[in-house]
This record gives C-alpha cells, structure tokens and sequence, in this order.
C-alpha cells in the first residue's frame, strides 16, 4: 500500500474500480449500522441493570431524614450532591442536582440568562443588541445548537492538542458581546482531548470584558476512561475562585454514561452565590426533580471508589470497539496517508480528519451501504465544517462485529472518497 | 353559639378572652403542624411503593420495541403516550410525554413563547411591549408566580361556582396584548370548582384577538375524587378543534398525585400542530426524558379502569381528611357567620373565605402556635388578595389526628383575628 498522492493516474483508477467492487458486495448485503451518537450500547445498559432492582426497602426511602418520595428539596439530595461533589471534586453546597439530562440543564442556564440575565448579567441576554459565543471545534452538535437556538453569534474558536486555544479565546473575550464559551474538558467531544494543566488555568485566570462571561464546563466524561487508569483532573470551580472569577463558570456532568442514559441523574456545580441565584429563578420552574431516582443513584454508585470500579467494567465493553476502530484506520487508512485521526483513552468518540473536502462525500457513500454516522460538519458551528474534513466516529452503540463491518464499509467509501478527489 | 356580628361589647370581650386562654393553651404544646402545600401525606405515598418493585425483567425493559434504558424518543414512550391519551380522553398523538413534573411543562411552554414564540406568534413574547395574562382568582399561587417571573401583567379573573367569569374573560381576550389564561378546570385550586359544561364550551370558542393566545389547561385532578365516583370530563383539545381553535390550548397532567409527587410522570397533550412546533423547540434542550419512569408507570397504572382504581384507594386516605376539615368548620364556624367555604369532591384543597381583612391575621396567629398555613394571599396575582380574605386549606399532608389539632388551632386564630375586627 503506498500513499495515494504518490499513485499514477492508472493506478488510482485501478484502486478506485476494485474499491468499487468492495462498495458493490457491501450494498448488497443490506446492512442497516450506526455509528452516529454516543450511545451506550446493550452490553453497558445490562451492566447496570441492577440499579433497578433498589429501592425495595422501606429504609432506602428516606436520605437524611427525608422522604425521597415525595415533593421538596429543589436543589437535590443532599446526598447525592455530596456523591457529585466528590465526584467532581468540588462542595456539596456548590452542586445542584436535577432530572435525568444535563444537556437539559445547560440549555436551562443558557435560557435564564436570555431571559432573566445571570449574576452580573447587566441586563437578560434577549434584550442585548447582540450575544456572541465561543466554539470550540471540532465540538459537540448540541452544545452549538443550544445557543444557536437563542439566536447567538458562534465564533469558532480552533482546538489543539491540548484544548481550545487560549490565545484565541484570551482575544475574543475582549468583546464585551462575547458572553461565553462551550468546553468539554476531559475526553472532549469528539477528539478526546484532555485539557492540559495550563489550558485549564489560563480558563480560570480569565478576564473577560462580558461582566457575566460564563464557562460552560460540560464535564460529561469525568471518569469516563476506557484504556488505563482513571486521570485526575483538577477542580475548576477552586481555581476560578482563587484567580477571583469565582462566578464565571458553570460545571455539569451526568450518569448518563455510568448508569443508564435515559434515566441516570445530571448535577450543575458552580459558586455558591451563582447557586443562591439559580435558585431564585429555577424556584418558579420546578418544585423538586425525581429524588428517587437521585437516591437509587447514591444507592448504587456509592462512591468515587466504587463509581471508578463500575467505570472499569464499562471499559471492558468500550475498550475493544474503540481499538477496533482504531486499529483499522491504522491497518488500512494510515499507510495511505489521506487521513488523520487521534487515539483517545476515554470519552465516546474518534475524531477522524479526512482529506478536505471529502467529509461529507464519505458519509454518503457510507449512507448509500446503509451505515449511518454523525453528519459531516456536525462538529463546527452551524454545522459547517469548513474544510469538509472531520468525521465524528461513535463506536459505542454496535457491538464488536458489527462495527468492523461497519469500519470495512467506512474504510471503503473514505478510499473512493479520497481517490475521486485526488481525481480518478 | 350566636353570629359574632350580634354579640354585644361585653360578649365579644368575654368570648376573646376565653379563645385567648385556649390560644396560650395550644401555643404551650408546641405544635408543629403543616397545613401548606397539596403535599400527599405518608400513607399515600406507602400506598403506591409498590410501583418500586417493577422492572425486574428484563422483558419490561422493551416497550413497543423500544428499550426504555437508552437515549432517544424524546416526545414519550408509545405506551405512555397511550395511557395518559385514554385519561385525558384525547389521542396519543397529541400527547407529549416528560418528566416527572409538569410544572416545568407549564413553564417551559410559557418560556418557549417568551423566548421563541409559539406557533401563531407575530414574535417571541420577550419582544413584545407588554404580554398581560389573565388568572382566574383564587387560583394557583404557582401558575401566577410563572407567568409573572417573564414580567407579565397579571389580570384578575374571578372565579365563579362554574368555573371563570367567561364574561370577563371575552372581554378581556379583545386586548391583543392579552396572550393566555391559566385554568384548573377539574377540582380547581383551590375552589375544588369542576367548570361547567357551558364554561368549558365558551373557553373551547373564544376568539381571542392575539392569534398565539393559549390556554394553560392544567388539568391536575382530572381523576382525583375522594367523594363519590369519578367524574367524567370533556376533551377540551377536540371542543376547541370543533370550534375551529385547534392551536389555542395546552393541556397538562400528571400522576404526581396518582403515584409518587416527587418521581411521578407528566404530559401535555395539545394539537398535532402545536406538537411539530414544540418538538421542533425542545429538540435542542433535550434528548430524552426518562423512559425507565415511563414505562414502569405504564406497568403500574396499566389503563384508566386501573387507574381509577387506585384513585379510589387515595380517596379512602384523602376523604377522612377532607370531612374531618369541613365538618369542624361546619361545626365550630358556621354558626358564627365570620366565614365561607367549599365542600370539594375532589382536588386537594378546601378554599376558606374568611371575614374580609383577616386572613392575615388568622394565619399570623397560627403560626405562632405553630401551624403553617399557606400564605394568605397566595391565591391571587402577586400574592395580594385585594379582600384579605381567602385562605387555602390543604389538609393531605398530615394525619387525620394532627389534622384535628390543627383545625382546632386554625378555629381559634380565626375567631379572635373576626372578633379584633369587629373590636374587643
């Protein structure tokens, strides 16, 4: 296998007709797999099965002396705040812990201050001229999308190896339009990059001009390793207090990833006096989420300890399909020299740059032998990848089988996709 | 015992004397009484923990073919759709299935209009000059505070034994400013008023002058009698369909008060057209709410006659309470002439009216004998009764013989607060 930029005319027409041999023999087999969203597949969700056989004793209904079943305690259990807070490494008192989503709550703090303002927002964010908001990208679809929905202005802001580049967002805060950022610190989506120690104070050292500029910390895979040991990671909301911006960010993070995605417990973490805020403007909105399922959750993961035991096993299913993907693309893309991509060690995602210009022409034919991934561009602001080049690959859902049919399907239409652009 | 308006000087000082001697006497056993909110009390919730034991098989987990554990189907289960459909009396495709409360439903559809619009909106409500929204009085402190947290005016609408003043409800929909009405029509709170058939049939035909005027339908006990059988009730989404309103109301429900208040299921059902568009605004804000929840309360409730059933076992707890509150006013205040009220069928609360300009000072005695009451004043816009005279009884939460001592208090606080009125 050489490199295809070094292939003559005839050879990459000979390689593009026997790929397209390939591609026929794969349409024919009907596949139907997907590759598209960071889905737990079945493997994990009867892992954690037993999370519904709690709650059968009487004595499991009450938590600190309250009755988990019925109204009140808005803010949470208090301990399942003290399970987040140890989790995340921050205090109870800075933890809110709510329903079973935090995309949910980070489109709620997003909504508040469009409609109410934050802390030390001078006024609602709907009633500003304009609001502009940092993406980094490649990023998450959904994160984009929430404040795209409110009408924002996205500005990309370019991702390294070690995190957003804070020389960017260092200048783009100088705009007092600018009102806040998305991040995904550890395992971030979709390139599994973990924020290195100065990306993470030169966050928390920030001054922006926005007197409510809010980091929107999604710590989605706080201890979502799959290849070795779980990785440390420093509590966010401290340093932002000792830099003196102790309000400026928001941290969420879930179960949904630990327990069961449809019905696990989401928490916001952030300064007390942000908190006492919220609250204020969350008390009109909801009397209390489900604490039972809180407690069933505090039941179940325990602790930190235990919680990383339970993370081990998730990494025994996870484990194998990432080095499946993996190690195809290394096998069968890397000596041709038409793509990149990085090996991460947790969080739910490959991020994969092809040739530019050929993202979306490789989706297609992927969609054509009936394998469906992430759509092209999903990973930038608007959905527009500007160099038509990355791909999120989301191997969690298929078990191991079919995602190397699925990776042999990926491999083929990313080669065609290649040799069409180099011209064939 | 005579009306307290024909004691004479002296009678007057003899009787606040010995209430004050009883009032002394109660404040020394240091009560601590709750006679607030429509929290469920401790039996009910034993009642339906069995509901706790479900979803052991692995066969439960499946639904329609979905498995309830995972992300996806953001508007509901099937099934539940189904349930909640054949209670309401509408069809399961203009239900909208979430979490456990609908509370956050209600605001969620008054922020959605505020920050998006809703499907006949000219434009989001934040651009608006002014949004008025009219609640009917007394009502629900908790509609009123939602609505009035978005900076709307709030408009009195009196309550009659029929429901709202429709006649002040015509004229005031003429007002293109005015964007929606909250309503109870079931058991409303906290009159216990079922709105009439003729009441419900004006609602279905207003013609509003707003296009995106909405009727909040909170429909929270639609099957919650503790007196007598179960009283059918219209579906309002198809009256308004016939009179040609298809998109002017959203109706809610949920079995907060069915099976647990703090980990029930809630749902709006509204036209096939207002669901596109909300689903549409909510795809952003959430993947899925929690289907386990669903379909364990799918298992449980099985279907209206089942349902209905078990409502029959709420109300062998809730009926008790009920008569133990009206009979010891019936009692001890009647005679008196200082008050009126409601004897419910159903719903959670008994609305009081006591001799205007005293139902502050009632509830202030109460409270230093230690029973809390809701605040006087909470059932109308802004918590400001114009009369001081309406107080909401919500005896569900506390045991029949802690109900008995604090009626006992409530009687004396509101004797001697009428007779400082009429002076002693």
């Amino acid at each position: 296998m050489k490199p295809y930029a070094q292939l003559t005319p005839p050879e990459r027409a000979e390689e593009y007709s026997g790929l397209r041999s390939a591609f026929d023999a794969l349409k024919a087999k009907g596949l139907r797999l997907n590759m598209a969203r960071g889905k737990p597949g079945k493997a994990q969700l009867d892992l954690v099965s037993d999370l519904l056989s709690l709650m059968q004793d009487p004595k499991d209904y009450i938590s600190d002396g309250i009755d988990v079943r019925n109204y009140g305690e808005m803010a949470g259990l208090p301990a399942a705040k003290r399970l987040f807070a140890e989790i995340l490494g921050c205090k109870p008192s800075q933890v809110f812990v709510g329903g079973n989503s935090s995309l949910q709550l980070m489109y709620d703090t997003i909504a508040k201050g469009y409609t109410h303002g934050l802390l030390h927002s001078p006024r609602p964010w709907c009633k500003e001229e304009t609001v502009k908001w940092l993406c980094p990208a490649p990023g998450y679809d959904r994160h984009f999308r929430v404040t795209e929905t409110f009408g924002f202005e996205l500005l990309t802001i370019p991702m390294t190896e070690t995190g957003p580049d804070l020389d960017a967002v260092e200048e783009a805060v100088k705009d007092p339009a600018v009102k806040g950022i998305w991040c995904v610190p550890k395992y971030s989506n979709p390139e599994g990059v973990i924020y290195s120690e100065e990306t993470v104070r030169r966050f928390a050292g920030l001054s922006p001009a926005a007197p409510d500029f809010t980091i929107m910390w999604d710590n989605a895979y706080c201890v979502h390793e799959f290849e070795g040991d779980y990785e440390p990671f420093p509590d966010i909301l401290s340093l932002c207090a000792q830099a003196g911006h102790p309000d400026m960010l928001f941290e969420f993070a879930s179960t949904s990833k630990i327990t069961l995605p449809g019905a696990g417990v989401a928490c916001f973490a952030c300064s007390e006096a942000n908190m006492a805020h919220m609250e204020t403007l969350l008390a009109p909105q909801v009397i209390s989420f489900d604490k039972v399922n809180q407690q069933r959750h505090v039941l179940y993961l325990k602790d930190k300890t235990h919680t990383l035991e339970l993370m081990k096993k998730h990494a025994a299913v996870m484990g194998p399909k990432f080095r499946c993907v993996v190690d195809t693309l290394d096998r069968e893309i890397a000596p041709l020299e038409i793509a990149t991509w990085r090996r991460p060690k947790g969080g739910y995602f490959v991020s994969f740059n092809a040739m530019p210009g050929t993202a979306k022409r490789t989706l297609a034919l992927c969609k054509e032998v009936g394998v469906t991934m992430t759509s092209a561009g999903a990973t930038y602001p608007y959905g527009k990848d500007p160099q038509d080049s990355n791909i999120r690959i989301a191997p969690s859902l298929p078990p191991v089988e079919e995602l190397e049919q699925a990776m042999a399907v990926f491999c083929v239409c990313l080669k065609m996709a290649a040799l069409e652009k180099l011209g064939v």
